[in-house]
């Protein structure tokens, strides 16, 4: 099901170089600041910090113009869906805007296209609803928003959902709960991809002990 | 030491319908992103909700123009230091830019002005450097990130640093600790200007029930 091209390989055997494996976030309107600010600020801390690991993270728009987020806040996108490099990883945030491209015909090809050459497909909070109206959670197990835990199972009634987890890690799926989800599903992935020690490190750098105050 | 103009009642005599307190999130080149969109979407989801409390929030940056974060996202900003509004609240998040801006005459003189009209000053994280560059941790009590508390002291040794709190309210004055602790801070900002009910319906909200995986 997975499209291996030269950019999969972690070599690149005509020059010997290392080739970096690039993880996109992507960016709509109406995204949910945090759901995509949160993952964005730990990958890139684990990116920069450890450019060794081969690793690199950018944000992507359908054209690569600036989105406005959920709450207004206005967000740049460093590539279009046109000019990103191969994918090994798609994180695709929640926020109001899926509710309209969850019935976005073209968004859903375009996510059915990612699943068939992006490893691993990854969703914070409503981001798993635009999955399960692209078919991609059927028969899986899945998390969202706390608020859209009824709507996925009616999107996929084969969802099996799990409503207690930060994010379920389903192999080459891996759905996180509400906004701050994404944080706790960003570490998981860094500690994937690049081992517990980076995770901890990037952790201890955006100093993630929180203490919620009520 | 407050400066009262029309703005900061309640209402407006004039017409009598209530006015709007405006809390300020300042944004700069090199701002890491997660300091400022935590408080942001924490703020926002609570002012957009509850309009009716009489709170908005707006980014800020000097000429009004986006700017790039620490790790390279751009973030728009919605106001220029010349347009913005008379403000209740200012949040000056950290990161790497805060060590041009605490030898910026320039803006440490604008954070002074603001000191003397604007009720509550917040930081997040190395924002507190610029506070204390500004001279205005004197004999305070005060927390920064956890590798700049050495830092904090050297630049004003009379602040009492708290190496322990997510935040430390001193009165007119909240600082934070690293990062994402500026999400704890913010929570805590709704629950002072607005009651804890409306803290805790924001945190559940973006789901704040934070679980570090590692």
């Amino acid at each position: 099901m997975t499209e291996h091209t030269d950019t999969d390989s972690t070599t690149d055997a005509s020059t010997d170089q290392p080739t970096v494996r690039h993880i996109g976030l992507l960016l709509f309107d109406q995204v949910e600041e945090l759901d995509a600010v949160g993952p964005w600020e730990v990958l890139a801390c684990w990116t920069l910090l450890h450019p060794e690991d081969g690793w690199a993270v950018a944000t992507m728009s359908l054209d690569g113009t600036p989105v406005t987020g959920a709450k207004g806040l206005s967000i740049g996108a460093q590539r279009s869906f046109e000019d990103a490099p191969h994918l090994d990883v798609l994180i695709h945030p929640g926020g109001e805007g899926t509710c309209r491209l969850q019935q976005d015909a073209e968004h859903l090809d375009w996510v059915r296209s990612r699943r068939g050459t992006t490893s691993l497909m990854t969703s914070v909070s409503t981001g798993s609803q635009v999955y399960a109206a692209a078919g991609l959670l059927t028969n899986r197990r899945a998390t969202t928003h706390w608020a859209s835990l009824n709507l996925l199972s009616e999107l996929d009634p084969t969802v099996r959902t799990d409503v207690d987890a930060r994010f379920v890690d389903d192999g080459d799926l891996i759905t996180s709960a509400g906004v701050s989800a994404g944080i706790d599903m960003a570490l998981h992935l860094v500690a994937r991809l690049a081992g517990p020690d980076r995770a901890r490190e990037v952790r201890r750098g955006i100093q993630y002990d929180p203490r919620p105050p009520i």
